[in-house]
């Protein structure tokens, strides 16, 4: 597309996977259409908005959203410019964007739960890089204005559900049945299903994973826990060989924004950063030794400055989306 | 657009309106970045989802859904057919789907919650008049096969907060200053909702209500209670004279689809329905009484048959939508 507007040849959304429950006894509508009795439920589903763009190229691209987060953050900037899946359907790409079982418009789950409502904007604020509260990191790439922060901060939306790493898979490969073939770009928590999800689909061609929480690597290779300043520590995931030999057969990218320490920080939430690429490192060393094709890709080093963990909605998110456009094209994907 | 495809000029999602908490104390990222202390908290915002057509009409609409329900019921119909926003973009419209606070990716509340898991698909089968379980109504212009009416009972999305029209009304006042000029299209339990956000707002340039669960009047001309076999009563609400005055100002349609029993029903739901609609023509006989430009459309009056409480998916949407197009054509909507 040269024009400056979107051409769409077709959009929606469904909503794939999911389980089915049923109460015992026998469904009244005349004289108990409240009572559970022979009702069934049906939830656990992700939902699936795509476009798919006029004159493709041919491929696509999955997004799965990361901790506390819907697919809301792929479709716009908090300072309201174009998001990721705009930017890469003008490249050509169609685009399915997901809200994952028990979050956001997929919210209906097999399982009860309770909702907090703790204040906790200012340790996001934190883990996600922006700043010691209330400054912002000097080079930061976020747009520091009030009302972007605002927009920002009410992006969060909580778990209807327990997060469930089967139940998220489930119902992405379901997602993958409808979609064909897709690279899959995974944020954060999300990375971690995306792993799983990239193991059980013949239709995940790529993944993009956008700093995930952790790696999986073959059961008898998992690496030392990696000691840092945070409460929850920095460990792989032990997946059976089988298993991991279907991953390795797929081109990976996992993308690392700015300012992550490279010697111990006394903030707990950068430290745990630090630790998660030490231990991108090593995963990547693992699928390259069962002959893959991983890598890391540290911003910085590829001269794009001041990214946070969200580096799909940060000022330069067009210049990321470029990079992760030519390692797709570089592989065909 | 006389394309087979959308040209989209511009489209995004938001955040509007919502509230902000602060717990009392200094936030310490180092020593104490997950403790409550000093941190806020966002909540109670709409989100917005837009899209603009190139060569609009110069008209918009704003989406407001029902209760259980999010944006998604507007965006495809159960059987992968377009939705409403499809529909009207290719009219020409600008389009605005709203997730009311606490619900959909609108998730974040100011006030905590327990989510259950009890079976109800069948109590809203009945409700939504699709037949009494398992047998559809014979007419019935809903997609009959297993796949749609699986995608039908996934849309289902629970409140992550207490349903709060004073919330919702403020967060889609705050949507309309950020829209401007738009036709309120309200379902269900959103039609409550929608009148307050009609006296509040001078956005709002006329209302089609779908079978809104009930009507606003003048405090001293609220019609006695109307008595049907549905636990809940169908009733008025009273707003202040100079409330309503706002409100006659706006054109309003009342939609009501097809087999809604002109006598009493002996299925408590559908009963509710023919009260509802009594109650409809009152609400619509005191609006015009008062200056304004009020109708109820009956579908089955309009030679338009089979629909069920969510017209704006079934079969023939494409016909309930080109009706509800001639009557805003009429009044420069």
């Amino acid at each position: 597309m040269t024009e400056d507007y979107l051409k769409i040849q077709k959009q929606g959304v469904f909503s794939a996977g999911g389980t089915f429950q049923q109460a015992a006894g026998t469904f009244d509508p005349i004289n108990g259409q409240m009572a559970p009795a022979g009702q069934t439920r049906h939830a656990d589903h992700a939902s699936v908005l795509y476009q798919l763009p006029v004159d493709g190229n041919g491929h696509a691209m999955m997004f799965l959203h990361g901790y506390g987060q819907s697919r809301t953050g792929w479709m716009s900037t908090p300072d309201g410019r174009p998001g990721f899946s705009d930017i890469f359907l003008k490249k050509g790409y169609g685009v399915y964007l997901i809200d994952q079982p028990r979050r956001g418009e997929a919210g209906q789950s097999s399982v009860a739960t309770q909702i907090p409502a703790t204040p906790d904007d200012q340790n996001w604020f934190t883990q996600f890089r922006l700043g010691l509260w209330p400054n912002f990191i000097e080079n930061t790439a976020f747009p520091k204005d009030d009302a972007s922060l605002d927009q920002f901060f009410r992006q969060m939306t909580p778990d209807t559900g327990e997060f469930d790493i089967p139940v998220i898979t489930s119902a992405l490969v379901a997602a993958y049945e409808k979609s064909g073939p897709a690279v899959l770009v995974s944020h954060s928590q999300g990375g971690v299903p995306g792993w799983f999800i990239g193991m059980a689909s013949e239709n995940v061609t790529g993944i993009i994973a956008i700093e995930p929480g952790t790696f999986v690597f073959p059961e008898d290779e998992v690496p030392d826990i990696i000691p840092t300043k945070y409460p929850m520590p920095v460990q792989g995931v032990g997946v059976p060989a089988k298993d991991f030999a279907e991953l390795v057969k797929k081109p990976i990218a996992i993308y690392f924004g700015d300012n992550i320490p490279s010697e111990p920080s006394n903030v707990p939430a950068w430290d745990f950063w630090r630790g998660v690429k030490q231990l991108a490192n090593e995963f990547v060393a693992t699928v390259n030794r069962h002959g893959g094709d991983a890598k890391v890709v540290y911003l910085p080093d590829e001269g794009i400055h001041g990214n946070d963990h969200f580096m799909f909605e940060d000022l330069n998110n067009q210049e990321v989306a470029d990079h992760m456009g030519n390692w797709m094209a570089e592989r065909n994907l």
